[in-house]
């Protein structure tokens, strides 16, 4: 019993944290977390060292979802150039939603300003995921050169997703768009698996 | 006499303002930007009704600067391609100073949330003017869609800036790689004026 009311307070205040530094920034304080977590300051600190750690944690939670909701299938049968474009469709689709701020990972690495800060480390862990995909897919698409064409796509995923996020900008298939001309500058071919 | 206090007073908590919200983020507190300033917490708000006016007016104070240090050629005679693409190879210059966070403009979007903010304002302006650069340079040059490409190279540009002002890419030629690909692809010309 006991096990199962600290795991509830610590779901209880990952969720909350997610959801408010989404929504208001890392700088949001411990006392509007713990109060819209509703969980205790004590009960924080018995579980956390600190509010960086809460922070670098409720990243770290919601990376599979992430992941699994820009590029979910890994074993798919799509060509790679497809698998790229599809990442790119998705994230158009995301900031078409009212409460879309941008990549959580890219905003909380914009925010902290410091790399040693531990939620940098889980943001730069996401970064590094999806450049990874993108470099798999494009290597096997047969790209002239996987390293820069993966990092031409972190480019626009990025400014996209920051663009969009902050309201300068609607996507509506200008990120697919973009992508599609560096694809073909790239030398990614249509169709190969 | 008063006058010239004022204004003084004025500068050093703008220059003040600057440098800190930059380097640690839009929630910096007023005392610490009275104390960093070296003005009493009484005169900011003679000057200014809060916070958030001083960050508004901050960021307006460096756009002149900011303009000129990215496209400081209004009168250039060079041909339109390689107007644009100096920018970004300012951009990528910029990027590599020790100091360098990112883009103000795009930090202070992603910073505040708050499209209504005086400094969001501020900041769209400053990406407005920017795209707009963009944007009759890729129609001086002859591109298909000029509207398109411009949106095209500030995914690019506040991609490159976010990324490299948080540490997880060295530009060191890729912005200008990537902008060459979609200047080809938009079809602008080389060489025309």
């Amino acid at each position: 019993m006991a096990t199962t009311d600290k795991a509830s307070t610590r779901d209880r205040l990952l969720d909350a944290a997610g959801e408010l530094f989404y929504r208001e920034g890392v700088s949001i304080g411990v006392e509007a977390l713990c109060r819209t977590a509703g969980v205790s300051k004590r009960s924080m600190y018995q579980l956390f060292t600190s509010k960086d750690e809460v922070l670098a944690a409720s990243l770290a939670r919601q990376l599979p979802a992430y992941e699994a909701q820009l590029a979910p299938d890994t074993q798919d049968a799509a060509p790679p150039r497809e698998r790229i474009l599809r990442v790119f469709e998705r994230l158009e689709k995301a900031s078409a939603e009212p409460a879309y701020q941008g990549c959580p990972y890219l905003a909380a690495l914009v925010e902290l300003k410091d790399p040693e800060h531990p939620a940098s480390a889980v943001a730069r862990g996401a970064k590094e995921w999806m450049k990874g995909f993108f470099r798999a897919r494009a290597e096997e698409g047969g790209a002239r050169d996987p390293e820069l064409l993966a990092r031409q796509l972190m480019l626009v995923f990025d400014g996209a997703s920051a663009r969009s996020g902050a309201r300068v900008e609607t996507l509506d298939g200008l990120a697919v768009a973009t992508v599609t001309a560096l694809l073909d500058a790239g030398g990614v071919k249509h169709g190969v698996k």
